[in-house]
Order: C-alpha cells, then structure tokens, then sequence
C-alpha cells in the first residue's frame, strides 16, 4: 500500500511539473523556458521523487519501466497491475489539479492540445508514424538501460536517482520536435485525456513503442549485463 | 545561536541570488538568463548552502519548510520562532543590499515590482487567486514530501543537497507564470516590503498556502512513509 | 563481448542523444535548445551511459579516451582496436537510426550538414583550420585530464560520471561555434559520411587533434599526477 | 611542485572555459548560449577540475579562495605566494590561447573587450562602482562561506565539488549584468591585460573586493562554523 501511495505520488508529481511547465510557460515565447526547460522540468520531477521515495517503491513513475524491470528480471510479475493502475490514477489527477490551474487564467477558453503526444499531423515538427515508432521505441531502450544498469550493484551507489532523473531530461531535450516525447504511457493518457480528438485515437503508440522498447532492454540487460 | 546564524546566511543567500538573478538579469530580454536561468538561480542558492551549513542548521532557509518538518516530527516546536525569525531577518537584509546595488544602475528611478509574487492582476500570467492557491499549497506540499523523503535514513546519504536544491529549481520552472513562484513566506515578505503596494496586500496567501501545504506534507510523511 | 557491447551502446547513444538533439531542434530557433540544450545533450549521453556500463567497460565511448587512457597507463594497448571498432559501429548505426528518423519529416529533402564538424568554411562559425586545430587539441587534453584525474584513487569515489560527463557538456558550450565540437573521432566519422562532400576531406582533423591532445594528456598525467 | 600544476591548469581551464564560452559564442545572438550559458560554463570549469586535481592541490585556481582558506585556517601563509603565481600564469596562457583561437576567426579585427570585468561605463548593465563593490564583496565572501562550509568534516563527503562548482555558476547567473562576475582575481587580471584601456584602470576593484569578501568569510567561518 505504502508502494502504491508513492507511485501515486511519483507519477502525479511527474506529470504536473513535466507537462505543467509546459503548458504554464506556453504564454511566454521570449523570457518562457522553452524545450530546455521543459526538458529539465521533466527529468528533474524523476530525480526528486526518486530520492523522496525510491527507497519505498523504487520509483518507477512509469508503466513501461515496471514492465522493463520485470522483463529485466528485476519486478515481481504479481505487482505490475497495482503499479501501472496506481501510475495510472497519479497521472489523470495531476492533469486534472493542471487544469484547474490553467483553467483560472485570465482570458482561458481551451486547453488546446496539453501537453498531449503525438505523430504525423500532431507532431511538433511534423514527423511520421513511423518515426515517432523508431524514437519512442529507442528512447524507452535505452531509458531502461540505464535503470538497469545503474541501480546494478556493481555501479555506484547512490547516484542512480541523478542518472535516471537527467536521462529523462536528455529523452526530450533529443525528442520533443518528434513526439512531444512521450516514453511513458501513463503521461501521455493523463493528457490525451483531456486534449482528446485526435489525439486520443494515437495514443495506442505511446503505449505499445515505449512497452516493446522496455521488454527488448529488460532482455539485453538480462542477456548481457546481468552476469557476474 | 549558530543555526540562527546559518539559517540568517542561507535565507539571505537564497533571497540575494534567486530574486537578485531576476532583478538583474531584467534589463536583457535577448541574452539574459530568462526563466530558466532564475528557476536555477533559486535552485542553486539552496543546494550550495545546504551543503555548506546543512550540518549546522539543517538549512531550512523557508518558515514553511520549518513547520513542515515540525509537522512531520522532525523538527521541535520551541526551536520555530527563533528559526523564522532568522529567516525573515536574513530575506529582509538580502532585499536590501539588492536595493542597494540596483539603485547603483545608470538611469534607475524605481524598483518596480521587485520580484514580488501576486495573484489576479499581480500574476505575471494573469492566473485567479484559487489558481494560486492550488499552484502554492501543491508545489510547497511535494516540497516537503522531497524534503522529508531524501533525508530519511534509508534514502542515499549526502544526496538530500541535490535533490532539495533541484526541487526548488524544478518548482520555478512550473509556476513563475503563475505566482512568480512562494512556497516561501520569508523570501515573499522581503519583496514585498520592497514592492509595496497591493503586493503587500496579497502577502496572506503566500504565508497561508505554503503553510498549509508544507503541514499536509508532514501529515502524509508521518501517516505513510515514516514507519520502519 | 560484453565490454564492446557496452562501448557500442554507449557510442550509440553519445551519436544519437547529441547529434540527435541538434538535427530535430533545428526547425524551432525560437522555442528549441539552442547550442545551451546540445551541450546539455551530449554531456548527459555520456553520464548516463557512465553510470549505466561504466562498471562493464570503462564508459570511454571514444577512440581519443581510449588512446589517452592507454597513453596514461591505465587501459591495455591489446583492447584499443576492439574498443575503437566498436565505438565506430555504434557511431555508424546511430547515424543511420537518426537518418531514418529524420527522413520520415513532413516536407524532409536532404540531411544538410547533419551534426558534423568543420573548420574554414564548414566552421559554424567561420573558424580557420589552426584555430580548430588548438580548439581540439587543448579541449581533449584537458577532457583527458579531468577523466584520468576523476577516476584516480584518491578522487572521490562515484563521482567521476558526473565530473566527466558535464566535461562534454562545457566542451560543447566553449566550441560548437568553432568546430561545431568532435573531440571524439568516431562522432566525427559517423556524422561525415552522412553529409559527404568536404566534411569528409576535413576528417583526418578530427581524428589527429583529438588524438593528440589525448596522448599528451596521458604523458602528463603518468609524469605529474599519477605518483603516490 | 605538482600542486602548482595542479593550480596552473585548473586556472587555465576557469579561463580557457568560463572566459572563451562567452567570446566564442558572442557572435551567436539567437542560438548562442547567452548568459546561463556562460554561468554553466564558468561553474562546469571549476566542479571538473575539483574532482580532477582536487585531491591534488585543494582546487583553488582563485587567489581570492587561497586568501579566504588561509583565513579561516585552512591553508598555510608560506604556500599563499606560489599558488597565487600559478593561478596567474595559468589564467594568462588562457588568455592567449584564447587570443590565438579568436584571431583565426573569419572577418576577426580585434577581441573588442575580450571577457573583461568593468564598473561604471564598463559594466554590462551600467552599475556603479559602489553597486560592483558591494556585489562582488557579497559574492566572494557566500563563495567562501560554501568552500568553507562543503569542505568542513561535518559536511557530506565527496560533495564539495558540486556545492562550489554549481556556487560559481549562480554568482553568474547573478552578476553578469553588474561586473561581467569576476569574484577572481586571476580571471580578471588576464583579460584586462588583452582588453587593455580603461579595463586595466579598473582591475584594483578586482583584486580588493574579492580579497575583503574572502577574508570576512574566513573570519567568519573561523568564529562560528568551526567549533565542533
């Protein structure tokens, strides 16, 4: 229970500080804190809650890295469920405090698009299906590398929570322009939520490349890393 | 007499450095630091100084962060008016020698708004009053859950400076559009002072919601994740 | 085995993260990263790959770092052509990844320069050859410095992916506008065949300098600070 | 002997870095790397080289930190003069190297004011002189209270070299528009003897208020801080 509650936690946190910053300082073009700092919001949202409450839950934050870890073999099989729904539930309510924000701004009428994922015609810079695939696909392989392979016990101690935090940091300062950047199906429903249209109906990629990314990784590490 | 003291140096460091890279750097729009560069101006102050005196005081350096603690057990109630009082000493002395400089500035006729925080017509975003208060007791509740989290005994040692410090970079980034970013009694009252006006009107809130915030956080922390 | 592989997934995504952040932020000169989040970029490819294979392999993910450690006594001279044929393929297939990314964007024509280096003409900003030549040099050297000094036995312990991984990160910020930043030959390779032309007759810089300034770090540091 | 290699190379790269971010991107106004930019690098100079030669040589590379250190009883009288003439001929060679770098650029005439340090009508912002007496004082006596402080027993090991590397950072992000930030001596001193004229008049400022700064602090440290 104490898990779930700090994954709760961990996921409402990564979506109102990711996806807040970006909608917050989408009026401010000049001064506003751009990709980069939507980039650092994001990965520094991770880096936090992974200190407060990693020794708690291991802080996942993220269905497709519960599934990684167990593919990893590092993630018991019967905890998947109330992770990804406890995931689940932290994001949609911290879309739902977002709007309640946004919606008390002077002059608000819509949300517009969130912070919502998306490819083809709601990519940011216009790219394909098929790129959004190839991206969320190797973006979430390697994310989970470098879960793995820094909460090893062989690396250092300790420093796991800034590796993890900055290489979600990296994934969008790469890929915003592609998808938005997604690697996470919890955050991209809790948005796809409330911006809907089209964007609901493209969410099935930002749940199946981030998923198929994590299971491939969870094997390589297995496979390769996992041997002494 | 020396937590006093440590609390007076970081309180007047997190105030001279965070509200002082917005004053200074407002004369450039084109190359300046923007938001991010004062979202990690304010981050920085705290990590420095928490490694720098956390061994003396604690570093607090935030009245809220006090009653958190206290709220949360971790922190004795007749140690609270002289830790505040320190506080809002070291904010009020760091806004002056802020006045001081900046009234050095070839063509400076006033201060303007200072680095006040606001709501309603305040906002630099223009967002309502419930819109604040949401955005205030929120980020100052998951800033205590970070705070509380990172220095129990069983998360890494030493890392608590990094993640707290990078907890109030990351809380700017998200909500300078909306309130120019509390979650500190100490650093709002100093401004405002400064500021006057109906800035010093809208102090209530930025007492009230991180309070309420940071008190909530250390319910949660004792109820939940205080327990082995 | 396992030590190339991880020298082919850290190369990998060094090529991907950093190249990559500078390809897809090219459309958005407002709102993008900026020379600021490639720097970013390319600092964090390599913390966190540290992090993540540093206990595997090394974490070189670079042919100068491998023949600066060999130059300094610290890597065996029977590895060097395994390693730097590893980080080369994972150079090579990155590009290739980020090609087939890039080519799926809305009205995409041609790659343009990629992410390569240049001097003379193809210099961002107009650099001759012999400044290029000292810019590479001395930053390797002192990339060198700060690698072998970090990871020494009295530096302290775990820090050294952070020290040389924000290393890149302010190589990048002094001279992506001079040689848009290689000190690394198999980036510079792999970005060059991809853009052809005369970024391919400019390579033999940017393995010479890199290289050289590696081999002179090597020297001084087994002379200088490799004594007790 | 090697502690003042030790001290000539971290001070030539504080230079090489913090100084030649700023010229080098200088002709990059909208995608250059602006004043965080250069506030990263400065900080990015002295954190890789603290966990590079640190344990060599104590990472001064300032004579205003060496004066401070001995000060507040960390650092012995008779080593004071050496290490204050390495940092100077180490900050001079950077600025050559600079020099020999920036000439080779297309269309170059002269360095303009390199990346000197002024008051008055060679202040960035147009600060006075009493307003650059107050800031770099203040400025240089919080960067000695945090070395003193993160360097102190008590203080989490191995840290230290983030607390001061990140503090030099934020008094940028501070003090660019007030004095281009010097808070050294050395750094100073080398760009005013390229930048020539009225920079040179002006470098007594340089030297005296970091100096006070770093021994108020000292005093300070010694009278408080450093009891258990």
């Amino acid at each position: 229970m104490k898990k779930l509650l700090a994954e709760f936690f961990g996921t409402f946190w990564l979506v109102f500080g990711g996806c807040g910053s970006a909608i917050f300082a989408a009026g401010y073009p000049e001064l506003g804190i751009g990709f980069v700092g939507v980039s650092l919001a994001f990965g520094l949202t991770v880096l936090t809650m992974a200190y407060a409450v990693g020794h708690v839950s291991g802080a996942h934050f993220n269905p497709a890295v519960s599934i990684g870890l167990w593919a990893g073999g590092k993630f018991p099989a019967k905890e998947l469920l109330g992770y990804i729904l406890a995931q689940l539930v932290g994001a949609i309510v911290a879309a739902g405090a977002l709007y309640l924000i946004v919606s008390g701004k002077d002059g608000f009428t819509d949300i517009g698009s969130f912070a919502a994922n998306g490819y083809g015609a709601l990519s940011p810079g216009g790219y394909s299906m098929t790129s959004a695939l190839v991206a969320e696909f190797l973006l979430t392989l390697f994310f989970l590398l470098i879960i793995l392979g820094s909460t090893y016990p062989k690396a250092p101690k300790g420093f796991a929570g800034i590796a993890i935090g900055l290489a979600l940091s990296l994934i969008h300062l790469i890929s915003i322009p592609i998808t938005n950047t997604s690697v996470n199906p919890a955050r991209s429903t809790s948005q796809a939520l409330f911006a809907g249209g089209d964007f609901t109906s493209q969410l099935w990629l930002f749940w199946l490349a981030p998923i198929a990314g994590a299971i491939v990784a969870g094997f390589i590490h297995k496979a390769f890393f996992n041997k002494d």
